[in-house]
Protein backbone atom coordinates (compact mmCIF):
# COMPACT_ATOMS: atom_id res chain seq x y z
CA UNK A 1 0.00 0.00 0.00
CA UNK A 2 1.10 3.26 -1.03
CA UNK A 3 1.12 5.86 1.72
CA UNK A 4 1.57 9.19 0.25
CA UNK A 5 -1.14 7.63 -2.18
CA UNK A 6 -3.63 6.80 0.64
CA UNK A 7 -2.42 9.99 2.76
CA UNK A 8 -3.53 12.04 -0.25
CA UNK A 9 -6.37 10.38 -0.18
CA UNK A 10 -7.77 10.92 3.31
CA UNK A 11 -6.59 14.27 2.61
CA UNK A 12 -8.83 15.07 -0.02
CA UNK A 13 -11.58 13.52 2.05
CA UNK A 14 -11.65 15.00 5.52
CA UNK A 15 -11.99 18.09 7.17
CA UNK A 16 -8.47 20.00 6.62
CA UNK A 17 -8.27 20.50 10.68
CA UNK A 18 -4.74 19.64 11.16
CA UNK A 19 -2.40 21.30 9.65
CA UNK A 20 -2.50 24.47 8.78
CA UNK A 21 0.41 24.91 5.72
CA UNK A 22 -0.07 25.80 2.68
CA UNK A 23 3.03 24.23 0.47
CA UNK A 24 3.74 25.12 -3.52
CA UNK A 25 5.52 21.64 -3.81
CA UNK A 26 4.77 18.97 -0.81
CA UNK A 27 1.19 18.96 -0.04
CA UNK A 28 0.08 19.06 -3.39
CA UNK A 29 -2.00 16.45 -5.21
CA UNK A 30 -0.35 15.06 -8.12
CA UNK A 31 -3.33 16.31 -10.72
CA UNK A 32 -4.51 19.76 -8.64
CA UNK A 33 -4.25 22.09 -6.15
CA UNK A 34 -0.82 23.46 -5.60
CA UNK A 35 -1.56 25.09 -2.46
CA UNK A 36 -3.65 22.70 -0.35
CA UNK A 37 -4.63 24.17 3.03
CA UNK A 38 -3.80 22.14 6.20
CA UNK A 39 -4.57 22.92 9.85
CA UNK A 40 -2.54 21.61 12.80
CA UNK A 41 -4.06 21.49 15.75
CA UNK A 42 -1.35 20.57 18.17
CA UNK A 43 -0.18 19.15 20.63
CA UNK A 44 2.91 19.35 23.06
CA UNK A 45 4.14 19.68 26.99
CA UNK A 46 6.61 19.99 29.70
CA UNK A 47 9.79 18.07 30.40
CA UNK A 48 13.23 18.03 30.39
CA UNK A 49 14.18 16.42 26.86
CA UNK A 50 10.86 14.59 26.55
CA UNK A 51 8.31 16.53 24.92
CA UNK A 52 4.61 16.29 26.49
CA UNK A 53 1.77 18.36 26.61
CA UNK A 54 0.16 19.52 29.76
CA UNK A 55 -3.64 18.39 28.84
CA UNK A 56 -2.07 15.22 27.21
CA UNK A 57 -3.22 16.33 23.71
CA UNK A 58 0.10 14.84 22.25
CA UNK A 59 0.42 11.72 20.75
CA UNK A 60 4.20 11.42 19.86
CA UNK A 61 5.78 8.47 17.80
CA UNK A 62 9.24 8.18 16.72
CA UNK A 63 9.89 5.20 14.45
CA UNK A 64 13.27 4.12 12.69
CA UNK A 65 13.91 2.16 9.64
CA UNK A 66 17.29 0.61 9.81
CA UNK A 67 18.83 0.48 5.96
CA UNK A 68 17.88 3.91 5.12
CA UNK A 69 18.94 5.04 9.32
CA UNK A 70 15.71 7.08 8.85
CA UNK A 71 12.56 8.70 11.21
CA UNK A 72 9.55 8.57 10.37
CA UNK A 73 7.94 10.75 12.67
CA UNK A 74 3.65 10.30 13.88
CA UNK A 75 2.28 13.17 15.75
CA UNK A 76 -1.66 13.09 16.69
CA UNK A 77 -4.15 15.16 18.76
CA UNK A 78 -5.71 12.87 20.56
CA UNK A 79 -8.20 15.74 22.62
CA UNK A 80 -9.78 15.62 19.12
CA UNK A 81 -12.70 13.57 18.71
CA UNK A 82 -11.07 12.33 15.14
CA UNK A 83 -7.52 12.12 16.72
CA UNK A 84 -5.96 13.68 13.53
CA UNK A 85 -2.88 12.63 13.32
CA UNK A 86 -0.05 13.27 10.61
CA UNK A 87 3.48 11.37 9.33
CA UNK A 88 6.09 13.22 8.86
CA UNK A 89 9.18 12.00 6.52
CA UNK A 90 11.04 12.41 3.49
CA UNK A 91 9.91 11.22 0.37
CA UNK A 92 12.88 10.02 -1.19
CA UNK A 93 13.22 7.19 0.95
CA UNK A 94 9.90 5.77 1.63
CA UNK A 95 10.40 5.66 -2.55
CA UNK A 96 12.69 3.29 -2.47
CA UNK A 97 11.51 1.10 0.30
CA UNK A 98 11.18 -2.19 -0.84
CA UNK A 99 7.34 -3.23 -0.59
CA UNK A 100 6.59 -0.38 1.33
CA UNK A 101 7.06 -2.20 4.88
CA UNK A 102 7.39 0.75 6.77
CA UNK A 103 4.92 2.26 4.87
CA UNK A 104 2.56 -0.92 6.14
CA UNK A 105 3.90 -0.77 9.96
CA UNK A 106 3.18 2.86 9.82
CA UNK A 107 -0.28 3.34 8.73
CA UNK A 108 -1.01 -0.18 10.71
CA UNK A 109 0.12 2.02 13.87
CA UNK A 110 -2.11 4.26 12.79
CA UNK A 111 -4.94 2.13 12.77
CA UNK A 112 -4.22 0.23 16.14
CA UNK A 113 -3.93 3.78 17.94
CA UNK A 114 -7.70 4.78 16.49
CA UNK A 115 -6.14 7.51 14.41
CA UNK A 116 -7.12 9.31 11.86
CA UNK A 117 -4.51 9.85 9.27
CA UNK A 118 -4.82 13.11 7.83
CA UNK A 119 -1.47 14.32 6.07
CA UNK A 120 1.85 13.06 5.29
CA UNK A 121 4.64 16.15 5.57
CA UNK A 122 7.91 15.65 4.31
CA UNK A 123 10.91 18.49 5.13
CA UNK A 124 12.44 18.28 1.45
CA UNK A 125 10.11 20.60 -0.40
CA UNK A 126 9.97 24.17 0.00
CA UNK A 127 6.40 25.06 2.05
CA UNK A 128 6.15 28.55 0.97
CA UNK A 129 4.18 30.48 3.25
CA UNK A 130 1.99 29.19 6.81
CA UNK A 131 -1.24 30.30 7.38
CA UNK A 132 -3.54 29.64 10.59
CA UNK A 133 -2.94 29.08 14.28
CA UNK A 134 0.84 28.75 14.51
CA UNK A 135 0.54 25.87 16.50
CA UNK A 136 3.36 24.73 14.23
CA UNK A 137 5.57 26.83 11.95
CA UNK A 138 7.58 25.74 8.90
CA UNK A 139 11.16 27.48 8.61
CA UNK A 140 12.83 27.12 5.38
CA UNK A 141 16.10 25.76 5.94
CA UNK A 142 17.99 25.60 2.70
CA UNK A 143 21.55 23.73 2.03
CA UNK A 144 21.21 19.98 2.33
CA UNK A 145 18.54 20.58 -0.68
CA UNK A 146 16.82 24.18 -1.96
CA UNK A 147 13.57 23.38 -0.77
CA UNK A 148 14.43 21.71 2.58
CA UNK A 149 12.41 22.96 5.38
CA UNK A 150 12.49 22.31 9.53
CA UNK A 151 9.20 21.78 11.36
CA UNK A 152 9.08 24.15 14.85
CA UNK A 153 5.98 24.07 17.28
CA UNK A 154 4.86 26.83 18.54
CA UNK A 155 6.21 28.98 21.97
CA UNK A 156 2.91 29.75 23.28
CA UNK A 157 1.93 28.46 26.47
CA UNK A 158 -0.30 25.98 24.51
CA UNK A 159 2.27 24.18 23.18
CA UNK A 160 4.59 22.00 23.79
CA UNK A 161 7.56 22.25 26.31
CA UNK A 162 10.05 21.94 25.53
CA UNK A 163 9.52 23.03 21.64
CA UNK A 164 10.06 20.24 18.98
CA UNK A 165 12.13 21.01 15.66
CA UNK A 166 11.75 18.15 12.47
CA UNK A 167 14.89 19.29 10.54
CA UNK A 168 14.95 16.52 8.20
CA UNK A 169 18.47 16.54 6.37
CA UNK A 170 19.80 20.07 7.31
CA UNK A 171 20.51 18.87 11.01
CA UNK A 172 21.40 15.86 12.10
CA UNK A 173 22.49 14.88 15.71
CA UNK A 174 26.31 15.53 15.70
CA UNK A 175 26.13 15.92 12.01
CA UNK A 176 24.40 17.73 8.87
CA UNK A 177 23.08 16.55 5.68
CA UNK A 178 25.18 16.39 2.57
CA UNK A 179 25.03 19.45 0.18
CA UNK A 180 26.08 17.90 -2.67
CA UNK A 181 22.48 17.01 -3.77
CA UNK A 182 20.80 18.77 -6.47
CA UNK A 183 20.11 22.30 -5.23
CA UNK A 184 22.79 22.03 -2.20
CA UNK A 185 24.98 24.48 -1.00
CA UNK A 186 27.26 24.40 2.28
CA UNK A 187 26.95 28.08 2.34
CA UNK A 188 22.72 27.97 2.42
CA UNK A 189 23.11 25.32 5.05
CA UNK A 190 25.71 27.54 7.55
CA UNK A 191 23.21 30.29 7.07
CA UNK A 192 20.10 28.20 7.54
CA UNK A 193 20.92 26.06 10.76
CA UNK A 194 22.75 29.28 12.31
CA UNK A 195 19.73 31.41 11.54
CA UNK A 196 16.97 29.55 11.54
CA UNK A 197 17.46 26.32 14.27
CA UNK A 198 20.07 28.14 16.61
CA UNK A 199 18.23 30.70 17.00
CA UNK A 200 15.90 28.49 18.60
CA UNK A 201 15.77 28.00 22.95
CA UNK A 202 18.49 25.89 23.88
CA UNK A 203 16.05 23.28 25.13
CA UNK A 204 14.53 22.48 21.81
CA UNK A 205 14.09 19.25 21.17
CA UNK A 206 16.19 18.15 17.45
CA UNK A 207 14.20 15.25 16.09
CA UNK A 208 16.43 14.03 13.02
CA UNK A 209 14.88 12.71 9.43
CA UNK A 210 18.41 10.31 10.00
CA UNK A 211 21.01 8.85 12.09
CA UNK A 212 23.70 6.60 11.67
CA UNK A 213 24.80 6.37 15.06
CA UNK A 214 22.09 5.75 16.94
CA UNK A 215 20.77 8.39 18.58
CA UNK A 216 16.72 9.48 18.71
CA UNK A 217 17.25 13.12 20.17
CA UNK A 218 19.00 16.16 20.81
CA UNK A 219 18.87 19.44 21.84
CA UNK A 220 19.63 23.11 20.21
CA UNK A 221 22.24 23.64 22.59
CA UNK A 222 23.75 20.20 22.73
CA UNK A 223 24.12 20.79 18.91
CA UNK A 224 25.69 24.48 19.40
CA UNK A 225 28.10 23.20 21.74
CA UNK A 226 28.89 19.44 20.21
CA UNK A 227 28.09 19.43 16.47
CA UNK A 228 31.19 18.87 14.70
CA UNK A 229 30.35 20.40 11.68
CA UNK A 230 28.01 23.39 12.47
CA UNK A 231 30.28 24.73 15.39
CA UNK A 232 33.18 26.04 13.19
CA UNK A 233 32.89 29.21 11.19
CA UNK A 234 31.42 29.01 8.03
CA UNK A 235 34.82 28.62 6.06
CA UNK A 236 35.86 25.38 7.74
CA UNK A 237 32.30 23.86 7.76
CA UNK A 238 32.11 24.46 3.83
CA UNK A 239 35.90 23.09 3.67
CA UNK A 240 34.52 20.07 5.75
CA UNK A 241 31.31 19.66 3.40
CA UNK A 242 33.09 20.07 0.06
CA UNK A 243 35.87 17.30 1.18
CA UNK A 244 33.37 14.60 2.22
CA UNK A 245 33.96 12.65 -0.75
CA UNK A 246 31.19 11.00 -0.50
CA UNK A 247 29.95 8.11 -3.25
CA UNK A 248 26.84 9.29 -6.10
CA UNK A 249 23.87 8.74 -4.37
CA UNK A 250 22.11 5.13 -5.94
CA UNK A 251 19.20 6.33 -6.03
CA UNK A 252 18.88 9.76 -7.23
CA UNK A 253 18.11 9.91 -10.76
CA UNK A 254 15.08 7.72 -9.83
CA UNK A 255 14.01 9.29 -7.03
CA UNK A 256 14.34 12.90 -7.77
CA UNK A 257 11.88 12.54 -10.63
CA UNK A 258 9.32 10.73 -8.82
CA UNK A 259 9.65 12.85 -5.57
CA UNK A 260 8.55 16.03 -8.09
CA UNK A 261 5.32 14.14 -8.64
CA UNK A 262 5.10 12.87 -4.77
CA UNK A 263 6.67 9.33 -5.51
CA UNK A 264 2.60 8.49 -7.35
CA UNK A 265 4.23 7.47 -10.52
CA UNK A 266 4.63 3.34 -11.07
CA UNK A 267 7.43 1.53 -9.26
CA UNK A 268 7.25 -2.05 -9.44
CA UNK A 269 7.97 -3.33 -6.03
CA UNK A 270 11.84 -4.28 -6.90
CA UNK A 271 13.91 -4.96 -3.93
CA UNK A 272 16.56 -1.96 -3.30
CA UNK A 273 19.32 -4.14 -4.66
CA UNK A 274 17.40 -4.61 -7.80
CA UNK A 275 16.55 -1.08 -8.36
CA UNK A 276 20.23 0.42 -7.27
CA UNK A 277 21.99 -1.20 -9.69
CA UNK B 1 37.06 1.44 26.32
CA UNK B 2 35.02 -1.01 28.45
CA UNK B 3 31.35 1.10 29.91
CA UNK B 4 30.81 -2.01 31.99
CA UNK B 5 34.44 -1.90 33.44
CA UNK B 6 33.76 2.09 33.43
CA UNK B 7 30.69 2.04 35.23
CA UNK B 8 31.94 -0.27 37.94
CA UNK B 9 34.75 1.94 38.71
CA UNK B 10 33.06 5.31 38.84
CA UNK B 11 30.13 3.40 41.47
CA UNK B 12 32.97 2.31 43.76
CA UNK B 13 34.21 5.62 43.84
CA UNK B 14 30.31 7.55 44.00
CA UNK B 15 27.89 7.62 46.67
CA UNK B 16 25.07 5.47 45.83
CA UNK B 17 22.26 7.83 45.65
CA UNK B 18 20.80 7.36 42.92
CA UNK B 19 19.22 4.13 42.25
CA UNK B 20 18.02 1.67 45.39
CA UNK B 21 18.21 -1.40 44.49
CA UNK B 22 20.26 -4.46 45.85
CA UNK B 23 21.45 -7.24 43.39
CA UNK B 24 22.46 -10.63 43.73
CA UNK B 25 24.45 -10.64 40.40
CA UNK B 26 23.28 -7.78 37.94
CA UNK B 27 25.67 -4.73 39.92
CA UNK B 28 27.63 -7.39 41.46
CA UNK B 29 31.76 -5.60 40.97
CA UNK B 30 33.92 -8.79 39.98
CA UNK B 31 35.41 -9.78 42.86
CA UNK B 32 33.34 -8.33 45.74
CA UNK B 33 29.69 -6.88 47.19
CA UNK B 34 27.16 -8.94 45.75
CA UNK B 35 24.13 -6.83 47.37
CA UNK B 36 25.37 -3.59 46.20
CA UNK B 37 23.00 -0.89 47.41
CA UNK B 38 21.86 1.87 45.17
CA UNK B 39 19.42 4.50 45.11
CA UNK B 40 17.41 5.75 42.80
CA UNK B 41 16.25 9.65 43.33
CA UNK B 42 13.87 9.37 39.95
CA UNK B 43 12.27 11.12 37.44
CA UNK B 44 8.74 11.07 35.82
CA UNK B 45 6.00 13.78 34.63
CA UNK B 46 2.31 13.94 32.73
CA UNK B 47 1.91 13.07 29.09
CA UNK B 48 0.30 11.10 26.50
CA UNK B 49 2.78 8.49 25.62
CA UNK B 50 5.76 10.58 25.90
CA UNK B 51 7.20 10.84 30.01
CA UNK B 52 7.92 13.65 31.77
CA UNK B 53 8.54 15.01 35.04
CA UNK B 54 6.32 18.26 35.90
CA UNK B 55 9.59 19.66 37.80
CA UNK B 56 11.94 18.76 34.95
CA UNK B 57 13.84 16.44 36.95
CA UNK B 58 13.66 13.77 34.48
CA UNK B 59 16.30 13.42 31.30
CA UNK B 60 15.89 10.38 29.24
CA UNK B 61 17.38 9.39 26.16
CA UNK B 62 16.75 5.75 23.85
CA UNK B 63 19.93 5.10 21.84
CA UNK B 64 20.36 2.69 19.19
CA UNK B 65 22.46 -0.07 18.12
CA UNK B 66 21.74 -1.21 14.76
CA UNK B 67 23.72 -4.33 14.18
CA UNK B 68 21.95 -5.76 17.31
CA UNK B 69 18.66 -3.74 16.85
CA UNK B 70 19.51 -2.83 20.44
CA UNK B 71 17.89 -0.24 22.46
CA UNK B 72 20.84 1.28 25.60
CA UNK B 73 18.57 3.89 28.10
CA UNK B 74 20.46 6.93 29.53
CA UNK B 75 18.31 8.23 32.59
CA UNK B 76 19.24 11.53 34.82
CA UNK B 77 18.10 13.14 37.98
CA UNK B 78 18.63 16.48 36.51
CA UNK B 79 17.24 18.69 39.39
CA UNK B 80 20.40 16.93 41.31
CA UNK B 81 23.48 19.07 41.92
CA UNK B 82 25.26 15.88 40.07
CA UNK B 83 23.27 15.05 37.80
CA UNK B 84 23.31 11.27 38.35
CA UNK B 85 22.54 9.07 35.51
CA UNK B 86 22.25 5.47 35.15
CA UNK B 87 22.56 3.46 32.03
CA UNK B 88 20.58 0.34 31.25
CA UNK B 89 21.26 -2.27 28.39
CA UNK B 90 21.68 -6.28 28.20
CA UNK B 91 24.70 -6.93 28.59
CA UNK B 92 25.36 -9.65 26.23
CA UNK B 93 25.26 -7.25 23.34
CA UNK B 94 27.87 -4.96 24.58
CA UNK B 95 30.18 -7.76 25.08
CA UNK B 96 29.84 -8.20 21.19
CA UNK B 97 29.84 -4.36 20.25
CA UNK B 98 32.75 -4.50 17.81
CA UNK B 99 35.65 -2.23 19.43
CA UNK B 100 32.79 -0.82 22.27
CA UNK B 101 31.62 1.85 19.54
CA UNK B 102 28.41 2.15 21.56
CA UNK B 103 30.36 2.24 24.87
CA UNK B 104 32.05 5.42 23.40
CA UNK B 105 28.86 6.95 22.41
CA UNK B 106 27.40 6.80 25.70
CA UNK B 107 30.23 7.36 27.80
CA UNK B 108 30.11 11.12 25.91
CA UNK B 109 26.52 11.50 25.66
CA UNK B 110 26.77 11.64 29.51
CA UNK B 111 29.68 13.92 29.49
CA UNK B 112 28.16 16.53 27.13
CA UNK B 113 25.20 16.58 28.64
CA UNK B 114 27.07 16.73 32.05
CA UNK B 115 26.44 14.22 33.96
CA UNK B 116 27.58 11.94 36.45
CA UNK B 117 27.54 8.14 35.78
CA UNK B 118 26.49 6.76 38.77
CA UNK B 119 25.79 3.10 37.52
CA UNK B 120 25.15 0.23 34.35
CA UNK B 121 22.07 -1.54 34.89
CA UNK B 122 20.79 -4.44 32.93
CA UNK B 123 17.53 -6.61 32.56
CA UNK B 124 19.01 -9.98 31.99
CA UNK B 125 20.11 -10.35 36.02
CA UNK B 126 17.84 -11.47 38.93
CA UNK B 127 17.59 -8.76 41.14
CA UNK B 128 16.01 -10.58 44.66
CA UNK B 129 14.80 -7.64 46.16
CA UNK B 130 13.96 -3.82 46.56
CA UNK B 131 14.77 -1.54 49.52
CA UNK B 132 14.29 2.13 49.64
CA UNK B 133 12.64 5.34 48.24
CA UNK B 134 10.41 2.69 45.87
CA UNK B 135 10.75 5.49 42.95
CA UNK B 136 11.65 2.38 40.86
CA UNK B 137 10.48 -1.29 41.37
CA UNK B 138 12.06 -4.26 39.79
CA UNK B 139 10.15 -7.08 38.82
CA UNK B 140 11.18 -10.70 38.09
CA UNK B 141 10.01 -11.40 34.77
CA UNK B 142 11.31 -14.90 33.97
CA UNK B 143 10.84 -16.76 31.01
CA UNK B 144 13.49 -15.33 28.55
CA UNK B 145 15.86 -16.16 31.11
CA UNK B 146 15.37 -17.13 34.15
CA UNK B 147 16.78 -13.79 35.76
CA UNK B 148 15.20 -11.27 33.68
CA UNK B 149 13.52 -8.44 35.39
CA UNK B 150 11.64 -5.07 34.42
CA UNK B 151 12.13 -2.18 35.89
CA UNK B 152 9.35 0.21 36.67
CA UNK B 153 8.83 3.63 37.68
CA UNK B 154 6.92 4.19 40.91
CA UNK B 155 3.04 5.35 40.92
CA UNK B 156 3.21 8.22 43.59
CA UNK B 157 2.33 11.75 42.52
CA UNK B 158 5.90 13.56 42.24
CA UNK B 159 6.70 9.90 39.63
CA UNK B 160 6.99 10.16 35.78
CA UNK B 161 3.49 9.99 34.44
CA UNK B 162 2.94 8.24 32.44
CA UNK B 163 4.94 5.00 34.59
CA UNK B 164 7.69 3.65 32.29
CA UNK B 165 8.16 0.09 31.91
CA UNK B 166 12.06 -1.05 30.74
CA UNK B 167 11.05 -4.73 30.03
CA UNK B 168 14.42 -6.20 28.66
CA UNK B 169 13.78 -9.28 26.18
CA UNK B 170 10.58 -10.56 28.18
CA UNK B 171 8.13 -8.30 26.42
CA UNK B 172 8.80 -6.75 22.95
CA UNK B 173 6.67 -4.26 20.88
CA UNK B 174 4.52 -6.33 19.37
CA UNK B 175 6.79 -9.62 19.94
CA UNK B 176 8.59 -10.57 22.73
CA UNK B 177 12.34 -12.30 23.72
CA UNK B 178 12.62 -16.23 22.22
CA UNK B 179 12.31 -18.81 25.27
CA UNK B 180 15.18 -21.36 24.20
CA UNK B 181 18.05 -19.36 25.71
CA UNK B 182 19.87 -20.72 29.09
CA UNK B 183 16.93 -20.60 31.62
CA UNK B 184 14.35 -19.72 29.04
CA UNK B 185 10.73 -21.04 29.36
CA UNK B 186 7.35 -20.35 27.44
CA UNK B 187 5.59 -20.84 30.23
CA UNK B 188 7.53 -18.59 32.67
CA UNK B 189 7.27 -15.56 30.06
CA UNK B 190 3.31 -16.23 29.69
CA UNK B 191 2.94 -16.07 33.19
CA UNK B 192 5.84 -12.84 33.73
CA UNK B 193 3.87 -10.41 31.06
CA UNK B 194 0.54 -11.69 32.06
CA UNK B 195 0.89 -10.96 36.16
CA UNK B 196 3.75 -8.30 35.92
CA UNK B 197 3.24 -6.20 33.44
CA UNK B 198 -0.14 -6.49 31.85
CA UNK B 199 -1.06 -5.32 35.12
CA UNK B 200 0.48 -2.15 35.36
CA UNK B 201 -2.17 0.82 34.23
CA UNK B 202 -2.65 0.39 30.57
CA UNK B 203 -0.86 4.06 29.45
CA UNK B 204 2.64 2.83 31.23
CA UNK B 205 5.03 3.31 28.24
CA UNK B 206 6.91 0.30 27.05
CA UNK B 207 10.58 0.53 26.51
CA UNK B 208 12.40 -2.86 25.19
CA UNK B 209 15.19 -3.72 25.01
CA UNK B 210 15.08 -4.77 21.29
CA UNK B 211 13.19 -3.32 18.41
CA UNK B 212 13.36 -5.19 14.68
CA UNK B 213 10.34 -3.36 13.01
CA UNK B 214 12.03 -0.03 14.07
CA UNK B 215 9.53 0.84 16.59
CA UNK B 216 10.57 2.72 19.60
CA UNK B 217 8.09 3.09 22.46
CA UNK B 218 4.51 1.28 23.36
CA UNK B 219 2.19 0.94 25.97
CA UNK B 220 0.78 -1.83 28.00
CA UNK B 221 -2.90 -1.18 26.46
CA UNK B 222 -1.85 -1.51 23.35
CA UNK B 223 0.84 -4.61 23.86
CA UNK B 224 -2.65 -6.38 25.40
CA UNK B 225 -4.77 -5.41 22.11
CA UNK B 226 -2.27 -6.04 19.39
CA UNK B 227 0.97 -8.13 20.60
CA UNK B 228 0.58 -11.34 18.20
CA UNK B 229 1.87 -13.75 20.51
CA UNK B 230 0.89 -12.64 24.49
CA UNK B 231 -2.79 -11.99 23.47
CA UNK B 232 -2.97 -15.74 22.68
CA UNK B 233 -4.35 -18.32 25.23
CA UNK B 234 -0.98 -19.76 27.27
CA UNK B 235 -1.06 -23.14 24.72
CA UNK B 236 -1.31 -21.28 21.51
CA UNK B 237 1.40 -18.98 22.87
CA UNK B 238 3.89 -21.81 23.94
CA UNK B 239 3.24 -23.78 20.64
CA UNK B 240 3.75 -20.47 19.05
CA UNK B 241 7.36 -20.05 21.00
CA UNK B 242 8.19 -23.78 20.69
CA UNK B 243 8.12 -23.66 16.53
CA UNK B 244 10.34 -20.36 15.73
CA UNK B 245 12.95 -22.59 14.43
CA UNK B 246 15.19 -19.72 15.41
CA UNK B 247 18.74 -20.16 14.49
CA UNK B 248 21.21 -21.54 17.74
CA UNK B 249 22.56 -18.31 18.93
CA UNK B 250 25.97 -17.17 17.36
CA UNK B 251 27.50 -15.52 20.23
CA UNK B 252 25.72 -17.66 23.31
CA UNK B 253 28.70 -19.84 24.26
CA UNK B 254 30.98 -16.98 24.24
CA UNK B 255 28.57 -14.29 25.65
CA UNK B 256 27.05 -16.24 28.68
CA UNK B 257 30.29 -16.89 30.33
CA UNK B 258 31.26 -13.54 30.09
CA UNK B 259 28.12 -11.95 31.31
CA UNK B 260 28.52 -14.45 34.76
CA UNK B 261 31.36 -11.77 35.47
CA UNK B 262 29.78 -9.25 34.12
CA UNK B 263 32.01 -9.19 31.11
CA UNK B 264 35.28 -8.02 32.66
CA UNK B 265 37.46 -10.85 31.15
CA UNK B 266 39.69 -9.81 28.21
CA UNK B 267 37.80 -10.18 25.01
CA UNK B 268 40.14 -9.25 21.92
CA UNK B 269 38.35 -6.01 19.89
CA UNK B 270 37.44 -8.65 16.51
CA UNK B 271 34.79 -7.07 14.78
CA UNK B 272 31.44 -9.24 15.33
CA UNK B 273 31.91 -11.11 12.01
CA UNK B 274 35.27 -12.43 12.80
CA UNK B 275 33.84 -13.28 16.77
CA UNK B 276 31.13 -14.70 15.25
CA UNK B 277 32.29 -17.31 12.69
Amino acid sequence: MNLIRCCLSLARRSPSHFLNISSSQTLASPSSSRSKLITFQTMVSRAYTTPSHPSGRLLFRQLFEKDSSTYTYLLADVSHPDKPALVSFPFHVKLIDPVDKTAERDLSLVKELGLKLIYAMNTHVHADHITGTGLIKVRSTPGHTLGCVTYVTGDGPDQPQPRMAFTGDALLIRGCGRTDFQGGSSHELYKSVHSQIFTLPKDTLIYPAHDYKGFTVSTVGEEMLYNPRLTRDEETFRNIMENLNLPYPKMIDLAVPANMVCGLQDLSAKPVEAISN
